[in-house]
This record gives structure tokens, C-alpha cells and sequence, in this order.
């Protein structure tokens, strides 16, 4: 069986940076955007209206996987619909890159999803104003947030993920139970953490 | 300014093994128990007795620190201005072993007390039935605790360290917004877990 490791991250807490750092070191495939892309080409959706889907927060909390009947009114029984493809075509992209090699998955609920595959559970997290400093760094010019509005995207953002996790998993997502390793950022050098992890995973003592 | 890791643990779940082979990689010193006997040393308490008193749950919550009056009844009142003492004598000892050298140190709150150090903070977990395993292998021929018992032994020695956390520090125990790694032991070796830790802590990078 491969060796899957998978990492959630608070939005701004360097766990993408982490995840690559880490791919690099294991000297495995590393994926995010590209598990987007997939799920956009195997639906037919465009790539935005994806995370539109996943960002849209259902009214109802039931988990995917509990299989019951969805009741949230015409729209909303639209957009779960569109979920439910969506969290199928993830699913499926998730098990193909999974059972191709060892590799690094950043978020889309992949340390569920895969949990037979019993991967190797990350989370990242920081304080947040370690994260608007990270984000306000790396902010393209375009962007032109004053940090109360940063700070407010921020907080957004991790509520989608925890309530589209929630929705899929059934999962409280940042839990501790549910990852083997939690690493905040705040005080810790990602390049150091991200060596230190390829070791831990390698199984390497002194 | 020496360098600080504080742990905190679960019980059962192989902290005080992952302290004690962090402290080895890393070549300082490792307290525990030390503390204890420490304190009961300065308060003329027997250690027993301290970690009674540490146990005893107080029934008001109010951490030590904000300094209210706090209303109990007599005996509780008796209780506190004893736990008031082996909380002062507490901090006194884990600042004089802080200040002396580099260190590692289990417990009592270190994490909290020491902040102005800015230790590294590490928090160490496990699933249930790893704890049930571990602490029954571990178990010396005078116990004989069926699991239900050593269930029920395990929770409330983590509800104690929970509240005793609490009344001193007024912060959630096991809360990851309070620690830099949290650490769940279940399918972690503990050996490359300390080994993968000290490279992170000296901050060695590939």
C-alpha cells in the first residue's frame, strides 16, 4: 500500500508551503490545485463554479456518507446535488492519485476519504495574526484588503472548510483526534517542520 | 535565554517516554517527578499529599492568577489556600529549573508558567484503546484493574490534570491553540516522533 500523506490547514498557516516542503523531501508527488482541476474536467464544471460549490456552506449538516434524504428546498436541493457530484468525482480522484504512488494531498477532505488507505493526518494552523501577517506578505497587487477585511476573509474561508469537511465527513475538521500530527506554525520554521515530519514519516531514530 | 520544551500528555499516551528520549537526542536535562518532590520539599507537604491537593478538583474555576476572592465553604477554602501554596511553590521550582539550563519538563502546567521563556510547547495524545493498551502492559503485578476500570482510571486522571490546568492557567488543557506540535502517539513511534522533534527544535533543515 502507498504511502499517503495528507494535510488540512487553516486558511494562511503556510500548510500549502509545508505540503510542498514535505513532497520534496519524501521525493513524491505533491497535490492541490490539481485535484480541482480533475474534479472540474470529470463534471464538466468550470474549475470556479467547483469551489463556488464547496465554499457554498449547506443549510443542512448531514453527512454525505450518512446517505439520507437531503431537505433544504428546490435551490438547495440543487446545490446538493451538484455537492454530491462533486464530493463523488473528489472521491475518485483522490483514490487513483492514492493508489499511484506515495504522495502529499493538501486538504479536500483527503485524510477521510482515504483513511483505509491509513495516511499519515496533518494539520497545520497559526495564531491569526501570524496569518494576516502571512497573507498581507503575500497579497498580489490586485488585492487591496485593509487587515479587518483580511481578517474577516480569513475567518470565512476556515468556516467553509470546516462546514464542507463537516458536510462530507461527518468530522469536526481541526480536531486532533482525527490527525496524528497538529504543527502551528507561529513560532515553528516550516522548512525545519517539514524536514522533521519527512523524518518522523521515514521512521528515522537517532 | 535557555531553551524550554514543556509537554503535556494525555495519560497513557507515552509523554513522559517521548520527553524523556527528547530530552536524551537533545542532552538536557528531564524533569517530572523531580518537581513534585521539589514542592513537597519547600511546602513541608508529603508528596503524596501534594499530588492530592493537585488532584482535588476545586469547585470553583477561577484561575489562580486573576486573583479574586474566591468563596467556598471552609473546607474548600482550607483546600484552596493549600493549593494557592503548592501552586507558588510550583512556579518557584520550574522557574529556578528553567533558568539553570536548557530543559525538558512533563506537566504542572510549564507551558503556561514559563511563557515569558517562550518554551516550545508540545501536547502528546492518543486514542483510547492505545491508552488501554499501553497503560495494561505497562501495569505493575499489584494492579489488577479490569479495562472498564482502567477506563474509567485514565479518564479521571485527565479530568483532574484538566481542571488543575484550568483553576492555575484559566486555559483549556489539551486546547492545540496553546501548543507549537501536537502529537498523537497511536500510530506514531515514539522514538522517531523524539527523534523528528529535537531535529525541529534545533531547527535543522535539509
Amino acid at each position: 500500500m502507498n504511502r499517503i500523506i495528507t494535510i488540512g490547514r487553516q486558511f494562511g498557516s503556510g500548510g500549502r508551503e509545508l505540503g510542498k516542503r514535505l513532497a520534496q523531501e519524501l521525493g513524491v508527488p505533491y497535490y492541490d490545485r490539481e485535484i480541482m482541476e480533475e474534479i472540474a474536467k470529470r463534471t464538466s464544471l468550470a474549475e470556479g463554479y467547483v469551489q463556488q460549490i464547496m465554499d457554498q456552506r449547506p443549510g443542512y449538516c448531514y453527512p454525505i456518507t450518512v446517505g439520507r434524504t437531503l431537505h433544504g428546498g428546490i435551490a438547495n436541493d440543487y446545490l446538493l446535488r451538484q455537492l454530491a457530484t462533486v464530493y463523488a468525482e473528489q472521491t475518485n480522484t483522490l483514490r487513483e492519485m492514492a493508489e499511484r504512488s506515495d504522495c502529499v494531498i493538501v486538504g479536500r477532505c483527503a485524510d477521510c476519504i482515504l483513511k483505509e488507505m491509513k495516511p499519515v493526518r496533518i494539520f497545520v494552523y497559526a495564531d491569526m495574526s501570524f496569518r494576516l501577517d502571512r497573507c498581507s506578505r503575500k497579497a498580489t497587487e490586485e488585492e487591496h484588503l485593509t487587515m479587518k477585511q483580511l481578517e474577516r476573509k480569513i475567518r470565512a474561508v476556515d468556516r467553509a472548510r470546516a462546514k464542507y469537511y463537516r458536510y462530507c465527513t461527518g468530522q469536526i475538521w481541526g480536531d486532533r483526534a482525527n490527525y496524528d500530527v497538529c504543527i502551528n506554525t507561529t513560532n515553528t520554521d516550516i522548512r525545519a517542520a517539514a524536514h522533521a515530519l519527512a523524518m518522523m514519516i521515514k521512521g528515522e531514530q537517532a
